[in-house]
């Protein structure tokens, strides 16, 4: 399971973090958490995953999976077939591929039968309480008006953290994620005080002018 | 809220149970419940919706609302405008008809400030407990495998009738309907001494020879 | 069929023409219809369908009904029960309701089978003519960037009216409405003047400080 | 563009053909290709993309991509990243990941403008003569009842196969694929006699007990 306090970088498919240069980003982050020692991990497209795993010790993340089992489902990839790719974790329920219960539920269940880890995305402590009765490995809550925005859930928020945590504390213990606007370690900090155990974030790492000290910038406030 | 045990009958969209014949098996079912002091509900489709709730002293639902405010949506409907036509209760997550955990989450709350009933459907136990963390009024658990079937849910899965419940209960007192392949009294009968608060049926009652027979049947089952 | 040209209301799910409201507000484009001799259509939710059609005479429309035909589809409509019920048309494809290509064929063939109109939306004049190829009664090509906003088709776009109708013409001889920002009269008169055969028209009819005149204003503009 | 008459084998998600499996099984019928002269394409999914086209020289298709341009999409592929990648060509709207007419277009657009081959499928000849409108490479025509299944498509609807190429033909001139059922290389033949361009073909190769003779015998039927 992913060490935790860890920052998630979900590449999305954004341009800088697509391709040939997902490669890159990916190595320079790679080479961030190795120096910071912190906790780092990447989610990716699947068509870039090979590539990007051949080339980073981080954990590698697909951004999505089907709740489907083997067989004649064109255009879907499953839970099982990420395992023998090596995948480390899977991105459930993203506010841009929201499933239904009924999926994520079979997502979670069959990853945890192959070892894989999965963090469901929520978008309120409600949603988060139901997605801990599935137990998944963690959950990543984003309220969506704040996604890819200017101010951080950390200050537009604190109380939805609270309560979320509070509410899947009731339910199992897991570890839970927050995420929208997360821009810098004080972003991070506010986020880890207020009981998170790490941060998903897009805009802010790949679309930065210098990945690389954003990124240390954030680790920095797990520190 | 629908008085309990209940039998809540999908018109889904049978050829038995819609347009004109939709009115008319209401009124045949409205006659039973009269007669037999049973709670009876019906769930129809929205374009049938007004001249059965006239026809009908039962509890009138709609099979499925949007996950929407009122604005620009084309082709939608919400539980506001549901309410405003004095519909009882909204039928959510149906297996023919599954949402995001996110919409149900906007349903469930939506229709609780607005004073309108909600079962969500679920297809086992780790998702009726997801469910139940959004505290709609009921659940009702289907196993999708005998949907539409001969063999009932009360014979086929007794334990995961029990699972539902037990699981339901550690996070919040909400009662449980069953439904899959409900055919008689006894599927009835078996589902309320396992622990269910009634159940959902389909085609035993809207694709029966006799539906007013059959009816009786299945509310014996709840006496 | 429609009398061309036509104005097309979409009453979308908005607060000002949604339950009692849009039966107001039919009864107010009724009596502009009655009054001018125009030909004007609205296009309501199903919930809202039974009040309004016995409220108004002109022509009146569903937003939207799925692609199955009678059988164990729960929260469906088709267009057989959309007849059963006298409704007129079907808003097909609407940018905020988005069906598969079979799913508009479906829903083309089995409307012309039972007598109901289709107007099935597309996005450019290369969907258009696609759609054309089905053969609906009429299509609404609208622009998705322009819809809602406070710059019309006809002003924005003319390159794209005219060539929608050249392609579409190739193909067969189907009526294109078009749409986007429609507000006045002198947008339905360019509209005209560019081949078009009427206007799909939401917000500037149902937003209107004045519907009744803002109709006025619209079908002046086909006079 | 693939050189035609052409043979497509569709891997889908079958356990025969993805991961370690779905290599070899490529390798396999590169071999077929090469030994035979014949034009032989296989779509396979993206997480096996990048493994499988080291291995083959045969054209390697994508299963599915999204109608997205690069931006803020978790869990999305699209034309342009496929094409970085070396992608031959997409399979667009199968019968198991249908797609709206407006990303249809989107795709077929987008995949012209980057050199990137299309097969649109279809299901019968109304929609494959919309399609033809929006003028992918090829179209694929898959009545959906006959799909995996035991008769092909050339024995139990000859007319439909004459039907589609007629009312394409009308329209644009696009090579027009057939599919469904096909098992050995007499359906493939009696598909060409009818006018078709090629099969497409997805558990008679990949389910076969041997697949290569099973391949060597479809492709005898283009000789």
């Amino acid at each position: 399971m992913l060490r935790l306090p860890a920052v998630v970088v979900n590449f999305k498919l954004y341009p800088q973090a697509s391709g040939t240069k997902a490669v890159m980003l990916a190595r320079m982050l790679d080479s961030v958490a190795r120096e910071t020692g912190a906790s780092v991990a990447i989610a990716v497209n699947p068509l870039d995953f090979h590539q990007i795993s051949e080339a980073v010790d981080i954990p590698v993340y697909l951004q999505h999976v089907d709740a489907v089992d083997f067989g004649a489902h064109t255009g879907r990839i499953n839970v099982e077939l990420a395992a023998e790719h090596g995948v480390s974790g899977i991105l459930v329920n993203h506010s841009e591929r929201r499933l239904t219960i009924s999926d994520i539920e079979h997502i979670v269940s069959h990853a945890r039968d192959v070892g894989v880890d999965t963090i469901v995305c929520t978008n309120n402590p409600a949603v988060s309480a139901a997605v801990a009765a599935i137990e998944p490995t963690m959950i990543a809550m984003e309220p969506p008006e704040l996604i890819g925005g200017d101010i951080s859930v950390s200050k537009a928020r604190p109380e939805a953290i609270t309560e979320t945590i509070n509410r899947v504390k009731r339910i199992a213990d897991i570890p839970v994620l927050v995420g929208a606007g997360v821009k810098n370690g004080e972003d991070v900090r506010k986020a880890i005080q207020l009981g998170a155990s790490g941060v998903l974030v897009a805009s802010g790492i790949t679309k930065a002018h210098d990945p690389v000290n954003a990124l240390k910038d954030l680790v920095a406030g797990m520190m």
